[in-house]
């Protein structure tokens, strides 16, 4: 089926995962009616917190129910059960029902697919919702969160062209910007904008924490402090199996911050007033792009 | 004169440098009619442009006019001209005007107000707001830019009580939240909490702009590695000051946290992850209890 004549998208959409993500994208398609029915399961607590917060319309008693009649299957667990949750599924998809993740590596995941789907990988769009925050589980669920953020699709050359198509088709509709991207490509450039800046903002809150000065910083730490190590407040279970699943191209990102630090810390130590301008000067130069305000 | 029956902490303030903090003291003052007359002196660009805003009563054309009759002198020009402008501030300073300032670091500003400023110096009242912003000069400026921030006062065992008083009343008619601090302790807590992070960034920057991975980020960065690295937009040449002005205690700082990172990479290098679990929980938690989330 493709969009009907009511917008639907999907007859049957289930949810596996109800956390900030999967909640989400539950309630963004439920409250824009793109499906005939949302489904959810997942880990109890988290399930019958969405059918009362009215994310899902169904909370299943199990992954068999949730996809056994669903068209598309959308996994929102965390990265290191997407394995096993897709193992499951391969048991019980319909022979048509295309199946997406949200999960923010895409390598693994691919990797995964391929193993437990047999020939419904073909049917299997990887995706990344390039979107978030420092708060998790069902409660910080927004049926806007994907609003006019990105939402990545990483189809592999076997991905099917109409699965990819409809995905796609439903992204927009949910309100994101949809764009696709090489898996491989994927993984590199978020370790370096995402994976590996939380793992330098939670080294950073660790050393500040566990350093001397900690206990006056809640009275006199400025909105810089708080805006850069925002994103340490996130997750710390979600983070860690990110960091471990992408480790080689976040150490890759890693080992380029510890230098350009190094550098700086040696321009400190030598007073090297000239080098250390011309350095600032350029990375604010290039931040300040990146605002959109100018070279 | 202690404030009047108008409300008004000073006859006339003499506010030295206009960017975005002197021309924000300025404003500040101004909209809430606390003083006689602001005037202000500043670079030429500067001066003209704070009077067409609206920032200051008068442009002074030198300094020397801008000072002499002032009963509050407000210094808030770059760190590295502090002592220039208390030599030339000394000359003009009437017998009972009292100086403040405004700089980053408190250590350094002091020094140069005991060499300088002579018998003045027990008038001299070292102050530091704790407000910023990645945009910079007199365009920036903001009247509000204090409202509900706090704004130190680093007084030192020679500063005179009333005079303290006097700077501290006017701050909290500003609108901000006035409180002491002692100025070795200053200098090593905002090294901390906002010369290292700066150093940090700007680091952080650097190593993305020159690396493999700056093309697409501008496209696929979330907003976590745009607040991570906001500060990275600020003032270049008021940042290299600050960073080397107090540079002993941002090595120390920065050491601690390229240690940190240091750690982490290590935990990820051996995908150790109890340990890196355990790094993130901790830096999670003590992030989100500055928010005042819980623990």
């Amino acid at each position: 089926m493709p969009v009907d004549s009511n917008g639907r998208h999907f007859d049957r959409i289930a949810v596996l995962g109800l956390g900030l993500i999967g909640g989400s994208v539950a309630a963004a398609i439920r409250t824009r009616k793109l499906a005939g029915q949302v489904v959810g399961f997942a880990v109890a607590g988290h399930a019958q917190k969405a059918l009362s917060l009215g994310l899902i319309d169904t909370a299943a008693p199990s992954l068999c129910s949730a996809v056994s009649d669903a068209d598309l299957v959308v996994i929102a667990t965390p990265v290191p059960t997407i394995g096993s949750v897709l193992g499951e599924v391969t048991t019980y998809l319909s022979p048509t029902a295309i199946v997406t993740d949200c999960a923010s590596t895409k390598v693994s995941t691919i990797a995964a697919a391929r193993q437990h789907l047999g020939e419904a990988f073909e049917r299997f769009v990887p995706g990344h919702p390039i979107s978030g925050s420092e708060f998790s589980g069902p409660s910080a669920a927004r049926s806007d969160l994907f609003q006019d953020k990105l939402w990545l699709l990483a189809p592999t050359p076997d991905t099917n062209e109409q699965a990819i198509a409809r995905v796609g088709a439903l992204v927009m509709a949910i309100g994101a910007r949809c764009d696709q991207i090489d898996p491989v490509q994927h993984d590199v450039l978020f370790a370096e904008y995402s994976h590996a800046p939380h793992a330098l903002v939670y080294a950073i809150c660790h050393a500040v924490a566990n350093g001397p000065n900690a206990a006056r910083l809640s009275e006199l730490a400025g909105a810089g402090f708080k805006d850069t190590t925002r994103i340490g407040a996130t997750a710390p279970t979600l983070w860690s199996d990110i960091l471990l699943d992408n480790r080689l191209n976040v150490l890759d990102s890693v080992d380029r911050y510890i230098e350009a630090m190094v550098y700086m810390r040696s321009l400190l130590e030598s007073s090297d007033r000239d080098r250390l301008l011309e350095l600032l000067e350029q990375a604010a130069s290039w931040r300040q792009g990146l605002n959109g305000e100018g070279a």
